[in-house]
């Protein structure tokens, strides 16, 4: 089956991972409880130690109950920070991720507006804090 | 008293506020429960109406409570939202403004260490989508 | 008649629009002299707070005129001002409307060729200056 | 005399500069109409190739009557844009250097806090627009 | 021969160009030993001046050898520096741009995962010594 | 002995860590070869999972001779990637760092004003590219 061109290397496809990707790609189906490996996973995947440490640092914060973690925060801050960091940073494939993410989770569009109303705020915000060059007024606590 | 300097314009002192920028300064204090203006208010209000449309902005959103609007987000996640657009834009006042914020509704160390490792792997994994131009996998449902 | 998909929310059909939205669009369409809703309000449109802090904001700093305000700077320099943001972030969409706003005031594509090269050398001399840690020279005069 | 450490680089001393160091210092002293070498210059001028390069590039660019060219947008314009700019990307010593080019021009207070609030408005839409991958509603005309 | 929609303004053709763009057109093929004028030429010709500014510059950086200048880096660490802003900044051309001249180069997917993983390990500790506002450890020897 | 504040939470000190935290802090000093630990990894250890997330994936990406991994790219160039990066984020305490790490190998303040106006360079044309909606040339190829 021919694939649509969707990066700029080739993406490891399932049906050819050996090794340490193939058991790491079975970790990422199993762990996100999905029936495939999705692109980013695929393009990592072109250099086994890019993708070990990638999926290794998500897999310990995003799913903490899958290497026995007791997290602060539930999954749908943990996604809503994904997806805040990806619309600062106008990041297409993470915001169409992390908006499939939360919609799973049954964040409805009403309450994404909120999340988006706020991340759009704190954009002005933070232009004009830099943009004037403002001191802080007070530091936060240290403990 | 004399002040430090703390922007490229001089700060509207609370003292010499009049009029709408004086409604502002009031309402600001009411609204957040505290007893100064910040500097960031201080350095809008050098344009009035900059300092309408922000202070209306952030109260409609932040403040909800204020304007009479059932909110989707509790507090502490908005907050959260904004400190992960402050940490990615790496806005020094607006961290500090905000991570003080979080410790006032008692976030610990432990707990913002958790929040600021999550906004370091997306910032993490936005850059790798970017740098593959990974196209999306699936589209979110629209509704 | 169908749509192509156009954002990660299903946007807000006019037809479809009742109460404050609807009114917010009615006053979009007067107030920018165009004859649909552009896909920007139709998404925000989900969540009518969101929709109303951001036309609120852009129609007082944008369209002076409609509310009575006396602007400092001309049209022009605005949208010039809204562009160079939106090159600098990179936002498609943004660089798409904006460059269409400045070409239907008369902006013709040499003039467009200088703010955009002003806007790149900045961007160069912003990494260098960032990049070298250098501290000002004289701060400006605050008043 | 003792000089604050103000960079990564020990910043190139007018009295020590030679060759085309030196002719380009002068340039910079004669075309900005100063009688100091600001410290961005001396930082760059720790590689003469860069300090050429920038310097060539700012020269033609901002002070186009020093090249006998035709701008078309005047100084003012030209310092909003850099400004613009600077505040997106948080770039402290540009929004210091460039408020201070702006007040020099006549610029008050107030009109900066028009050009800084539309900066913030569109470093708001900006992330919206990203954060709902919006598609443009019609591309600028080309010609 | 018609061609695709490229950008905001008519890209311009080499059989169009006369005077001084015509010959940047015919240094950048000769220099780059292509046999055409790649896109982002093509628009930034649309003003002679930007494209003279902006070849001028990438010439005299990337191409040490057509100005007879000695560089310090080798061309492929130039080449990675280029990618390595271009995925940070999540821009599309140029992440396109710099992986193909990469890999013309010789470099394969393995080398480039290396690339991206560093890359994105940076934009992950970038964003936390931000967020945490971590102050230098101590600051680098100046020569 | 009193200490200078250094970030919005209190540094973890080497002589109060303890379990994990105290392992990290004396394989930080081991494969980096210093006698003290950075206020980076001091900060992200008010939550170890944290400083074991981010640790891991610096060494095994930037020390891959302490696991045992073949790298392909040296020592410079990967400092290299991260200066780059670090300049272009402006990101000032890993600016510090990175040059730092950069002297130390050797290179002299002329290599870096290479590197930092390629930077510059190219957060120049990526302005320019995202300003104008270049579309990609050729796209590279994949294998």
């Amino acid at each position: 089956m021919s694939e649509p061109r969707a990066a700029t290397v080739k993406l490891v496809d399932e049906s050819q991972a050996t090794g340490r990707v193939a058991e790491i790609f079975a970790d990422i189906k199993q762990t996100k409880r999905i029936d495939f490996v999705p692109h980013m996973w695929r393009a990592l995947a072109t250099n086994p130690t890019q993708l070990e440490v990638v999926w290794s640092s998500l897999k310990t914060l995003m799913h903490p109950e899958a290497v026995g973690r007791e997290p602060r925060l539930d999954p749908r801050t943990r996604e809503i920070i994904a997806l805040a960091v990806s619309a600062t940073n106008g990041c297409s494939y993470c915001v169409n991720s992390h908006t499939t993410a939360l919609k799973k989770q049954g964040v409805d569009n009403e309450t994404l507006g909120e999340i988006m109303a706020i991340v759009g705020l704190f954009n002005m915000t933070n232009s004009l804090a830099d943009g004037y060059q403002i001191e802080p007024d007070i530091l936060p606590p240290q403990e």
